[in-house]
């Protein structure tokens, strides 16, 4: 059954080197994790030097839509080598002894070539995309862009084509003979949560607020 | 009172150039945000590619420490040249149209070159502040490591010394005249909380969970 599910053939750049047990190539596993972050990280390089920024996205398909804005380092160019990368941290893993402390975590590294969005609809779908991303609707009970917002907006599309993830679960995993030790060992979760929405000044009497899908 | 505190001086690449007013060189700020987060995101460069990790650092003093494993790609040199980025995600910022809807964070981007550490008492003193940096005083419960494991762990030490940190607070920022529509505006808070600690199924009987600083 596991070889029959649609993977990103592993390449020279994203064979999980370290720890290769922790890598994950099918891309459900892939896609859940990039659907439920909403702030990625996106390598790139300039002069030598690598930049990492964190910003919105969001995936269509087998493409993610990075948000920017046309002043940023990053959307200079019409196409840009990045590494994008997104991170959730699950728990604190609590080992015996300090060596083996670590942390739950799954993560995604996509390497590719960005390329800036021109067409206006598909920057528009993108911008739906972002809106929708976290609060399910959003989009639809927002005010549209115009035209002219969408023109200062930039987006880049990545293919989901070299693709890794990295997934720690579970306990520590202590040596056999510090099982006896009087110390504790196990997981800490660490959670993301939304809090009460809290309205500004100016929300108009009988507006609530939306619900977090 | 402003001038007078110590700031990272801007460089040509830590100044801020998206929406400048969200530039940040504050030491204390700075430091502050390197130590609320505990993972960060590495970006390094190999054959012109980027690639950005993520890994468990701590700040000691100007200085941060990097966790990282012998066989990891971005261990391989004595020295890399690094963009160390940590990302507070503080909360949606959902505003009327859906060209301002952004998202509340406090970020900090370090540029430099990275240093692995050779000397073992160093070593020890970046593995204790990895440990301690979520949980206080974890080390001191915790098993030390033998000089054989501090072997086994790479660690990078990287200055702060060209550093930025971008801040985005506050409600949202609509146009004016979008504030008449009848639809709600306002901040839903986004925020990481640690949960009850789960025991392994090999704690010895009477050991309680560590106290989450």
């Amino acid at each position: 059954m596991e070889t029959s599910t649609p993977s990103y053939p592993p390449t020279e750049r994203t064979q999980v080197k370290r720890l290769a047990k922790r890598g994950v190539y099918d891309k459900e596993q892939v896609h859940a994790i990039l659907d439920e972050g909403f702030v990625c990280h996106v390598g790139f390089v300039l002069e030598g030097q690598p930049f990492v920024i964190p910003t919105a996205y969001a995936r269509a398909g087998e493409q993610i839509y990075i948000h920017g804005a046309p002043a940023s380092r990053l959307m200079k160019s019409k196409e840009v080598d990045v590494c994008l990368t997104v991170t959730l941290v699950d728990g604190l893993v609590v080992a015996r002894s300090a060596f083996h402390t670590s942390i739950n975590y799954r993560s995604v590294v996509v390497l590719g070539k960005a390329r800036l969005v021109l067409d206006i609809d598909q920057k528009r779908e993108a911008l739906r995309l972002f809106t929708n991303h976290v609060i399910t609707g959003r989009w639809e009970q927002a005010k549209q862009p115009t035209d002219q917002e969408l023109k200062a907006t930039s987006v880049l599309a990545l293919p989901l084509d070299e693709v890794s993830a990295k997934v720690r679960t579970g306990p520590p995993i202590d040596d056999e003979e510090d099982y006896a030790l009087p110390i504790w060992g196990g997981v800490v979760p660490v959670v993301q949560t939304f809090g009460e929405p809290m309205p500004d000044a100016r929300v108009m009497p009988g507006i609530t607020a939306p619900n977090l899908g």
